[in-house]
């Protein structure tokens, strides 16, 4: 039987007869406000699955390095194992959520180049944001580690604005998380849903992500539907 | 008559008689926790003023473009007026602070290159962490003037570490301001003084800076008293 090795705040990793390969496993919940706000929606696990699957294959496809093994059941993928970076690695299109209240700014604003941030990802601290040399001086990586992470994150960042455009979405924002493999590889880990980005359509501006539930604006089911329903058109046209 | 221009939390700017001059006086009040603590102390104004004279005449002869004229009374000085950042420029050579109290360390851990941040300058914001990127898409400053603020203050660091350490002080960190002249230079403004870096004590590792008032360890005066007295001797040595 495989063992359980960590219970995160909306997936469980699970240990295979692979020491390099782990069985991913979504779950229902959402949460918000670092765990402060925490509920369930039906069929949010395999969503979630579904959408982040899909945007991993196209980012395999298109030369990104990722975790992505192969997907074994509606809410269950095997990944490669990585020894992760304590880091949210977020890139902005568009001033939205916490760099408007940081900076005492609206929502809205489109950056002429985007704004990029490392966060420690620490619940205990609350992810406080940081920057390359905070990150070198706490040993969590090196300058060449830090170029190879950014170097992947604007190539998703093109890759995916594209991809959500012409599914009538705009990419405000997103999180991604990084891991080294066993042979020493930098790869894209983690997910890429709703959870972690901040899509808009394009032409009314209504939120499409996991805002509609920080924000109570609405059905986190329905918008996510919705998501995963525009990127099967585009995947198919 | 000269008009004042600005009331900060220590200092007055007037304006002079020549618009592209400044009229600096010190006072004696000392803030901590963004004003939240404030209080007065006799001389404070003459010690921080003739520390950071000594400290910009010093640097001025080693080649950093400052705002300084001149001193000319024991509480103000005539400074290059300028368009300031609305940004405190901060190096670490040890963790201290905010940044040990960020990250969830101890202080003291030397760092094998300096910690170098962006805090966006503002009372009502609380001076928010920034990142180059952010930085550049709020239009404070470009990518240019960030190279030059970032090597105007290594500058400073390896000047004031070895000057403060002739003194028997460590300069465990310290925070800059720069502004542009009339003429476009990127100039070192605001003062240096113990009000605006952590100065520890060689041997016994004592606070010989603002934390003796923000940390209630000790007589403000003097301590900048001794601070002086350290630096005037090894000027004449
Ligand atoms: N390929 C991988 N190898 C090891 N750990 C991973 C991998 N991909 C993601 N993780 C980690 O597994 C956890 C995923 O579960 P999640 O519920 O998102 O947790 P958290 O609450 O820590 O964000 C995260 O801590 C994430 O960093
Ligand atoms: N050469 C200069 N030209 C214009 N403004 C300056 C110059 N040097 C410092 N300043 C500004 O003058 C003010 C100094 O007063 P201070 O009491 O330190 O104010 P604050 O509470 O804003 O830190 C600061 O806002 C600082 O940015
Ligand atoms: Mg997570
Ligand atoms: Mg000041």
């Amino acid at each position: 039987m495989d063992k359980l090795l960590y219970t995160g705040k909306v997936k469980k990793m699970w240990a295979t007869a692979d020491p390099e390969v782990l069985r991913v496993e979504y779950t229902d919940i959402a949460t918000a406000g670092n765990g402060a706000k925490k509920d369930h929606f039906a069929h949010k696990a395999e969503l979630n699955h579904t959408i982040s699957t899909l945007i991993f294959k196209y980012l395999g496809q298109n030369g990104v390095p990722n975790h992505l093994i192969k997907s074994i059941s509606e809410r269950e993928s095997l990944v490669k194992k990585c020894d992760m970076f304590p880091l949210e690695v977020v890139t902005r299109n568009v001033a939205a959520g916490h760099f408007s209240t940081r900076y005492g700014l609206g929502e809205g604003k489109v950056f002429p180049t985007p704004v990029e941030e490392l966060f420690f990802k620490s619940d205990e601290l609350d992810d406080p944001l940081m920057n390359e040399s905070d990150a070198i001086a706490l040993g969590i990586l090196n300058h060449e580690e830090h170029e190879t992470i950014w170097k992947i994150s604007r190539q998703v960042n093109q890759l995916l604005s594209d991809l959500f455009d012409r599914a009538g979405m705009q990419l405000v924002d997103f999180k991604l998380e990084f891991g080294k493999t066993h042979d020493g590889q930098i790869v894209l880990a983690d997910e890429f849903s709703p959870d972690n980005c901040r899509l808009w359509d394009k032409k009314t501006k209504d939120h499409l992500d996991k805002d509609v539930y920080r924000r109570d604006l609405g059905d986190l089911t329905t918008v996510y539907e919705e998501v995963l329903k525009r990127l099967e058109n585009v995947e198919e046209a």
